[in-house]
């Protein structure tokens, strides 16, 4: 008599899944990458081994779960592992009046994404100075500091890949908000070196977002392709608000088909910012988003 | 001997205001409205006594604070007292499934416009229904319900003033995020009959508000133009965040000279929603964004 396997249980609502974790080598997971941002509370070695365990393929990186564990050792492990790096998270912040700083944080973010063999250095460009509203300013700031920063990107084998970030972020992280923007933004550099980030939470709402992904097709510029979800209402830190794909508002199938027809067939990561995810289980976490990337992205 | 006059403090800052405050008949106040949603706790005949004491010349008026009153008791009050009506808050909410009470709905809005002399009817066309991803589809329904109403409103003397709301709205209260996507909507409907609303709050953000300002005015489309401010960090209801003008991230002359470039010689309404400015005297509300009118709207 075989023992009964408790159904499976979502992340965060609690309920009961809807269809079965697909396992590990199960083809459909083949392109599927966690990215560890969903999994924040865990070091780099157990979000490797939660990804071994659970059979996903592909992990994107972060700068702080690295240093944790020192660069050297973090780029053995990840190489290792077998594990493919998809990204690297992140550089920017180049709004700043004095771009020295964010110039050398960024050439030692370039230099760890070429250790660690991320193809990708995932860039959120920064929002205005406390106090500025030159909008304007801002945004030449960063096209200054790009094109410092995609050559010595490029020697060294990693793309910068220009992330827009919802608009709601525009005053404090970011005032590159649409895909169309950080188009114009990366054609003025070569697409080797400079491509875009696109992530389902940030772009879902732009009228112009099917027309955009197609032209970032065109250009060979889509360097990286993020999923989760719009929940409602927003949380009282808006940085939190992202879901669990298949719990919100965003039609994320349609924009992957839009993403794939564009020609990207790389990777579709599972970045999710969610303090109820965060405090669950991180199995949990990463069988939810397989099983909701098998239901509700491919 | 002069009794010295207090100096004047900013709300809802508290800080000692930096201009004098302009004075009932000054010609810096010519173009001021004030919306009544920043005196919302005021009654219509508050915000109409307060308008009257600090010279302000114009009001756009809400459907809450008109039907506490009455209609009829409502128009003969801002006819009586001089002021202009800038706009009518507001109308729209089209997207759900079922049409006909939203049309219902919004002809009565519409009637009761055109009672209070009010030119403009705002226009917030609704997010998506709960559980719903299907954004085209939703701005499709927009489209259908605004045939039906456009030729209503114009029968009775009343513009649609379609307003582009901020994209953290996009899934809850307007699948219409940016100026172009509501100039695009506007140019299906004759100039007289459907125009935008511009909210500094909604387009500050967009790489392509001043091209759009311009498309605007072009086609006659500025039906009204409403200024606020972005402050960080956001509140933790996302609708309360407004800030007094001068106390964020928001260049709102240069928002202003762009609107004027584009034609727009008309009020310039006032309308802020958040709860440290509702809880404040209303005089000392309406008296400091005179100032801000003066030192960062002109």
């Amino acid at each position: 008599m075989n023992t009964p396997v408790p159904a499976p249980v979502d992340v965060p609502t609690g309920r009961a899944a809807t269809v079965p974790t697909p396992r590990p080598g199960d083809p459909r997971l083949a392109r599927f990458a966690l990215n560890q941002a969903t999994v924040r509370p865990s070091t780099l070695l157990q979000a490797v081994d939660g990804c071994l365990r659970a059979g996903v393929p592909a992990l994107g990186l972060w700068r702080e779960h690295v240093a944790d564990l020192g660069l050297d050792k973090a780029a053995a492990l990840v190489r290792r592992s077998g594990l493919r790096v998809t990204s690297y998270c992140r550089g920017g912040f180049l709004t700043g009046h004095d771009p020295a700083p964010a110039l050398d944080d960024n050439r030692r973010a370039i230099d760890e994404a070429a250790a660690l063999g991320a193809p990708v250095l995932v860039m959120v460009v920064g929002g205005l100075p406390p106090g500025d509203r030159d909008l304007p300013g801002a945004r030449d700031r960063v096209t200054d500091a790009l094109a410092v920063l995609a050559p010595y990107a490029a020697e060294r084998g990693v793309r910068l890949g220009l992330e827009p970030l919802h608009p709601m972020f525009c005053a404090d992280r970011a005032v590159l908000s649409t895909l169309g923007q950080a188009l114009d933004l990366a054609e003025e550099f070569p697409a080797h070196a400079v491509g875009v980030t696109i992530d389902t939470y940030h772009v879902w709402w732009d009228p112009e977002v099917e027309m955009q992904i197609a032209r970032a097709g065109r250009g060979g510029r889509i360097a990286l392709f993020q999923v989760c979800d719009w929940v409602l209402p927003l949380p009282s830190d808006a940085l939190l608000g992202r879901g669990m794909v298949g719990d919100g508002h965003i039609d994320v199938r349609s924009l992957r088909e839009a993403v794939e027809a564009a020609g990207h067939t790389g990777d579709i990561e599972v970045e999710i910012f969610n303090a109820d995810i965060w405090a669950a289980d991180p199995d949990d976490v990463i069988a939810t988003a397989a099983r909701r990337h098998v239901e509700h992205v491919l």
